[in-house]
C-alpha cells in the first residue's frame, strides 16, 4: 500500500508532512502505513483557538454546545468502518477496536447528553448555593464557573486513538474552550482520518479544533494561564513537559493522566466454587489480554488471598493458554501485536526487571505461536503471568510497569495487607475488587480510597451489566493521584470544569442574579401583569412574581385534611401531644395541608401554556402553622430552561408567609410550560 | 524587652531555639522580640502526622471534626487580647489585628458550622449523584471523597499570622489530615503564640498538628503522593518550592495563594454625586492603608472612567492625606508600619518601576510624618498615589507588585477596556467593581471571571452589609489563576476536599451503600418489624422498609381535593383538555394529592420518636396516576444524622409505585427523630 501523507490542521488550514516528517510503521508487518510531521505556526494555532474558536464557542450556551456533540457523534458513529480499517495496521482486534472507535462515539453522546441534563442553557455555570454573607441578606456570595479564554492542548497516548481524542474534547468544547489537538504518532492516522471527519462534517465552528501531525515544537512556551495542557501518556513525558518552567511559572493548568501499577485484589469471602471467584480470572485475562495489555488501566499486579494464590494461578494459565496471539485481520485471533517494535523492547526490558523480583509462570516470549503473521516482523508478545513470593519485601514490582500483557500474582494474609499492597503502587488509576461481602468493600474503600483514583467492586449481582475493570467511563472520573499523574478527566460535568475557571462572585441579590442568569431570592421582583400560567414560555421573565390572597386555615380545614387522606399525625390531631413536641407550640397544620392549599390559591385552572408540575425541590418547613393562621403565597420565575421543540421547563421560587409576614415554607417548583403557539 | 524564644512542636515536644536561631525584629521600633530555628528530625515529625495524627483525625466523623472546630474557637476566643497585644510589634492596628485574630477565629466558626450542615456525619463524603452505568440498575457509580493518608505541610506568609494559619488549619482538619505549620519568620511570635494556646487545650489529638518555627530543611523533599503543601506568599518562592522535582516527579498537591495585581473598575454609571462613587473612594483607601497596604489581595489598580479620572483623584487624596501614620499603639494612628526593613526596601524598589510608567500624585516617603515612633528605625512609608497616563500601553503597573501603601489610578473609555485592564493582571486574587448597573455587573463578570478568583460587586444596596474588596471570607474561595498562583483554598466545603481524594466507585447498589455508609436506591431492603415511626433514632436501619398497603384513587378523591384546596387545574378537572396535554392520558391526581394520601398511608398518628418533618427533596412525578389507580408507598430510611443532644435527622427514600409496580413519584423525606429516652 501507499503510505498515508497526515495532514495538520492550523488556524482552519490542512498543511501536509514537511521536510522532517517520519514514517510510522504497521505494528503487524512492520511496513510503512503513513508518514507524518507538519511545519507549524504554532503562535498562529494559539491566536487562531484564542481569538477566533474561543468567541466563537463562547458565544454558544452549553445547550448549544452539548447539541453540537451529539450531531458530532452521531457523524462520526456513521463513517465508522473507515476507522476500524484503519486501526488493524494498530494491531487492534475488533474487540479492541469497540473500545477505542465505539467507545470515543458513546462518550461524545454521554457529554450531549450530561451537558442538556446538568448544566444550565445558558453562559455561567452556578456551582453551589447562595451563601449569606450578612444579616439582612444585602450582600451575598455565589460561586460560577465561565470559560477559560484560551486553549486546550491535548497531548494524547498512542493505544486509543479515537477515543483519548474524543474524551479530552468532549468536556473542553462543552466548556466552550477551543482545543489543539496532538496525538501520539505511532497511531496517528487513525486519530487524523477521525479529526478529518470532524472538520469536514461542518458541525464545529470555525476555530474549535486544530491537529498536530507531528510535533509541539515550542508550543508550550507560548501558552498564558488561560490555556490547559491535558496530558495521557508515560510519566516520564509528563514530567519532562510539566517540569517546564514556563508552565511553572505561569500556574498553566497541567491534568495529568499517566499509566500506573494498578491492582486487582479477590476478596477473602471469594473462593474457589464461588461466581466471583470465577468472575476475578475473567477479569484479569481481559485485563491483560485486551490491547495486548496496553492500556493504562491493565491489572499489572494480581492480589489474592494465600490460601487459593495455587488455584488462581493454575485458572489464570488455563486461560492464558487459550488465548491466539496473531495478525487481528486472521480468524480466531484474540490478541494483536503491540503497538511498535519499540514498545516490544520497552516491554521485554521491563520484563527482565520484574523477572528478578518473581518468577515467570506463564508465556515465554521466545517460544510462542503467531497466528497469520511473522512474528519477527511484527510486535508480537505471548501474555506473561509471574508470581511474587515476598510481595511485602519486594520493590520492583510495584513500580515497574511493562506496558503490555504482563501481571503478577502476589499473595496476602489479611485484608489489611491486601491493601497496603495495593496502596504500595504510589496512586493508581483503578483498583478493582472481587467480593460479595459488603464490609469487605467498605474497608477496603476507607482503606484504598485516598491511592486510587476509581474502585471497581463487582460481584455476582453486578457482573451482568458490569462494565469492566478497565474501562473509563465518561460520567466518572479519570485519572489517580501520584504515579498516576495527580489529575482527573471526565467525571460528567466535572470535566468541563477542568477548563473553566471558578470565581466567587460577592454582591446584592440582585447583582449576582444578572451575573448568574437566574432569579435570587431577595431580588427585587416585579408583580406579573396578569396570570403567569397564561404566558407562554418565551413571555415569563425572572422575577416575574404573582402574589396571591391570603387563606386562612382553620382547625377544621386540619381536621378534614387528616380524616381524607388518612393522615391523623398526632401534631395534628393532638393537642397536648402536639405541645410537649419540641417543634410545635400546639396543634399545627399538615405541610402537605400546605402545600395543597399553596397551589390552590396559585393555580390558575384554565387550559393555557402550563401543561405539568413535574417535581419539586428544597422544601423548608420554617415555621408552623396554627389553626387561624393564614398563608399567601408569592410565586416568582427563577430559572428557564428549553427542554424540547415545543416546551421547556420552569423553576419557580415559591414563599410560603403567614399573616405576620413570616416564612413558613420555601420550595422551588418546577413545570413544563409550553411555547409560543405550541400548545 | 527579654526577646521570646519560640518554640518548635515536633512529634509532641515543645523544642527551642538551636544553634542557627535567628533573631527576629520588632516592626515599629526594630528591636529585637524574639529569636526563632529549632533543630527538627523533618523525617520523625511527617512519620508522627501519618501514622499517629492521621488515624486518630480519621476515626473521627467529619460531624466529630467540626465540633472540634468550634471548641478551639472558642477556646481562643478566650484568650485573643495576648495575641492583640503581641500584634502590636508586627505594626498591627487593632484594626489591622481584628481582621487577622478575630477573622482567623470566625473562619474556625464558619468551618465548624459548615462541617456540620454540609458534611455527613461519617468518614466517607458523598461527591454527586449515582450514576446510572447499567439498564437494570445492578451497576452503578458514584464519587467519595476519603482523606489524604498523609500530612498537610502549611507555609504561610507574614501579613497575617493567625488567620493565614486558621484558614489552612480549618479546612485540613475538617478533612480528616494532620497539619505541619511552618509560619513565616517576620511574625512567627504571634502565630506561636496562637498554636501553643491550640496545643495547651487539649482538644485536639495527638498528631494533629506540629509547628516548625524556623526553616523547612529537607521537609519537602520527605513528602509522597498523599502530601499536601499549601503555600500562601510571594511568587518567587511559590516558585521555586514548586519547581523541586521531588515535588513533580510524585505529583504532589501544591496549593498556591500568591500576592496579585488586584484591579477595583468604578462602573460607567458611577460618577460622582453617586452613592457608589463615595463608596469606591472608601474601598480603594481602605484597601490602601489597611495592614499598610501588606494584603495580597490589596487594590493595586484602580481603573476609573477617564471623565471622573480627575475626581477619583482628587477625592482620593483627600482622603489619604487625613491617614495618620506611626506607631500603632500611639492615639489616632490609622496605618503601622511595614512587617520589617526589608519589606521597606523592597517597596521602594517597586515604587521606582511603578515610577517610570506612572507620576506619582500622592505621598513621598523621604517626606511625611510618623506619629509615636522614630521614622528611621520602624518600616515606615506614607500612602501613595499613582497615576498612569497610559495604561493600555503601559507594562510593569500591570506586573509590578509593592507590598504595601501603593496603587495606581489608570483611565478607561469603554467598559471592554476596563475589563481588559483588569486582567492585564496576568490572573488576580481578586477584582472589584463598583456599579449600581447589572447590565455592567453581567459585562464584567463573564468578560473577567476567568482571569479572577473573586469578584466583588458593590453598590447602595449592598454596602452597608458588605465585607470589603480585601476581605477573603471563609464562605468562598481564594485564590485565583495565573500570577495569583493557580491555586484555591476555603470556598467552605470545598477548600476540606483539596485534602482529600475523590474516587469514583462502581459496583452493585448494595456495594455503593455499604462504601458511602447511606442507602442506595436499588439496594436489597428488608420489611421493618414494627412501625419505623415507633422506632427511636438509634433503632432505625439503613434498608429498614415500610411496605404500606395500597389506595384507589378515585374520580371523587380528586375533585374533592380540587374543590377543597382550590386546586382546579384542567388537568385534573377537565378530561379532554388533560387529554390535548402531551403528558397526561386525561384527568390525572394532583401530585400533591399523592403526597398527601402517601403521608395517609405511612403515617403512625400516635405520639413516638418522629417529631416533625421538616422537608423534603428531589420529588419526581414519574407517571400520572388516573382515577382509579391505585397507590401504594415504600418508605426506606436512607440516612441518618445526629443534630441535637435529644434528636437527629432522618431522610427516608420514598416509592410510590401504582397498582402496576410502576414508580409514580419518588422523592426524599426529612423528619426530625428523638433519641431513645429523649421523648
Amino acid at each position: 500500500m501507499t503510505a498515508m501523507k497526515l495532514e495538520s490542521y492550523a488556524a482552519g488550514q490542512w498543511i501536509g508532512p514537511g521536510p522532517d516528517a517520519r514514517a510510522i510503521a504497521s505494528a503487524v508487518t512492520g511496513e510503512e502505513v503513513a508518514i507524518a510531521g507538519s511545519a507549524l505556526d504554532f503562535q498562529a494555532m494559539l491566536d487562531h483557538a484564542r481569538f477566533t474558536g474561543g468567541p466563537n464557542l463562547r458565544a454558544m450556551t452549553f445547550h448549544d454546545r452539548a447539541r453540537m456533540l451529539k450531531a458530532l457523534a452521531i457523524h462520526l458513529g456513521e463513517r465508522k468502518d473507515r476507522l476500524y480499517e484503519l486501526s488493524l495496521h494498530a494491531g487492534c482486534t475488533k474487540a479492541d477496536s469497540w473500545i477505542d472507535i465505539d467507545g470515543g462515539i458513546g462518550t461524545l453522546f454521554v457529554f450531549a447528553s450530561k451537558g442538556r441534563r446538568e448544566l444550565p442553557d445558558a453562559h455561567v455555570y452556578v456551582d453551589g448555593g447562595i451563601e449569606q454573607l450578612s444579616r439582612n441578606g444585602t450582600f451575598l456570595g455565589q460561586h460560577i464557573l465561565t470559560p477559560l479564554q484560551g486553549a486546550a492542548v491535548h497531548i494524547n497516548a498512542f493505544n486509543f486513538p479515537v477515543w483519548g481524542m474524543l474524551e479530552k474534547l468532549a468536556p473542553t468544547l462543552l466548556a466552550g474552550v477551543p482545543a489543539i489537538v496532538k496525538p501520539a504518532t505511532a497511531t496517528s492516522y487513525v486519530a487524523e482520518a477521525c479529526f478529518r471527519m470532524m472538520v469536514e462534517s461542518g458541525i464545529l465552528p470555525e476555530g474549535a479544533v486544530q491537529f498536530i501531525a507531528g510535533g509541539t515544537g515550542d508550543l508550550l512556551d507560548r501558552l498564558t494561564p488561560q490555556d490547559v495542557v491535558s496530558f495521557t501518556g508515560s510519566a516520564a513525558t509528563a514530567l519532562m513537559l510539566r517540569s517546564s518552567p514556563h508552565i511553572l511559572q505561569n500556574s498553566i493548568r497541567f491534568i495529568a493522566e499517566q499509566d500506573s501499577l494498578n491492582a486487582s485484589i479477590l476478596g477473602p469471602d471469594a473462593g474457589p466454587g464461588t461466581p466471583e471467584f470465577d468472575l476475578f480470572v475473567k477479569e484479569v485475562v481481559r485485563e491483560m489480554t485486551v490491547k495486548a495489555g496496553q492500556k493504562c488501566t491493565a491489572i499489572r499486579r494480581i492480589i489474592v488471598p494465600r490460601a487459593v494464590e495455587g488455584d488462581v494461578i493454575e485458572a489464570l494459565k488455563a486461560k492464558l493458554s487459550r488465548t491466539v496471539v496473531g495478525d487481528p485481520s486472521a480468524e480466531g485471533v484474540r490478541m494483536g501485536p503491540l503497538a511498535s517494535l519499540a514498545q516490544r523492547r520497552d516491554v521485554l526490558e521491563k520484563v527482565a526487571v520484574i523477572g528478578q523480583e518473581a518468577e515467570c509462570v506463564h508465556g515465554d516470549p521466545d517460544a510462542f505461536s503467531v497466528e497469520g503473521a511473522d512474528a519477527k516482523k511484527g510486535a508480537f508478545v505471548p501474555p506473561m503471568l509471574f508470581r511474587c513470593p515476598d510481595p511485602v519485601g519486594a520493590a520492583s514490582i510495584h513500580s515497574t510497569e511493562a506496558f503490555g500483557p504482563v501481571s503478577t500474582v502476589m499473595a496476602y494474609d489479611a485484608l489489611d495487607e491486601a491493601v497496603a499492597l495495593a496502596n504500595r503502587g504510589g496512586g493508581s488509576l483503578v483498583m478493582s475488587l472481587i467480593t460479595h461481602d459488603p464490609d469487605v468493600a467498605r474497608d477496603v474503600a476507607r482503606g484504598a480510597g485516598a491511592w486510587h483514583g476509581r474502585i471497581y467492586i463487582n460481584d455476582r449481582d453486578s457482573m451482568g451489566e458490569s462494565t469492566g475493570h478497565g474501562s473509563p467511563l465518561p460520567h466518572l472520573t479519570h485519572g489517580g493521584p501520584g504515579r498516576a499523574g495527580g489529575g482527573e478527566e471526565m467525571g460528567g460535568v466535572r470535566g468541563v470544569f477542568h477548563y473553566m475557571q471558578r470565581t466567587s462572585v460577592q454582591g446584592s441579590p440582585n447583582m449576582l442574579g444578572a451575573v448568574a442568569g437566574t432569579f435570587v431570592p431577595g431580588s427585587k421582583t416585579f408583580e406579573t401583569d396578569r396570570h403567569p400560567f397564561t404566558k407562554p414560555f418565551e413571555e415569563l421573565q425572572l422575577g416575574e412574581t404573582l402574589h396571591t390572597k391570603p387563606r386562612t386555615v382553620t382547625l377544621e380545614d386540619i381536621e378534614h385534611f387528616a380524616h381524607f387522606t388518612g393522615d391523623t399525625f398526632y401534631a395534628h390531631m393532638d393537642e397536648d401531644a402536639a405541645a410537649a413536641n419540641p417543634f410545635f407550640p400546639g396543634r399545627v397544620a399538615h405541610g402537605y395541608l400546605l402545600l395543597s392549599f399553596a397551589a390552590g390559591l396559585f393555580v390558575e385552572p384554565s387550559p393555557g401554556p402550563v401543561l405539568a408540575n413535574v417535581g419539586l425541590d428544597g422544601l423548608k418547613f420554617m415555621k408552623p402553622v396554627s389553626p387561624g393562621d393564614s398563608i399567601a403565597v408569592a410565586l416568582t420565575v427563577k430559572r428557564k430552561t428549553r427542554r424540547t421543540d415545543t416546551y421547556g421547563e420552569v423553576r419557580w421560587h415559591v414563599v410560603l408567609t403567614n399573616q405576620d409576614g413570616e416564612t413558613v415554607a420555601e420550595y422551588e417548583l418546577h413545570t413544563m410550560n409550553a411555547y409560543a403557539g405550541a400548545s
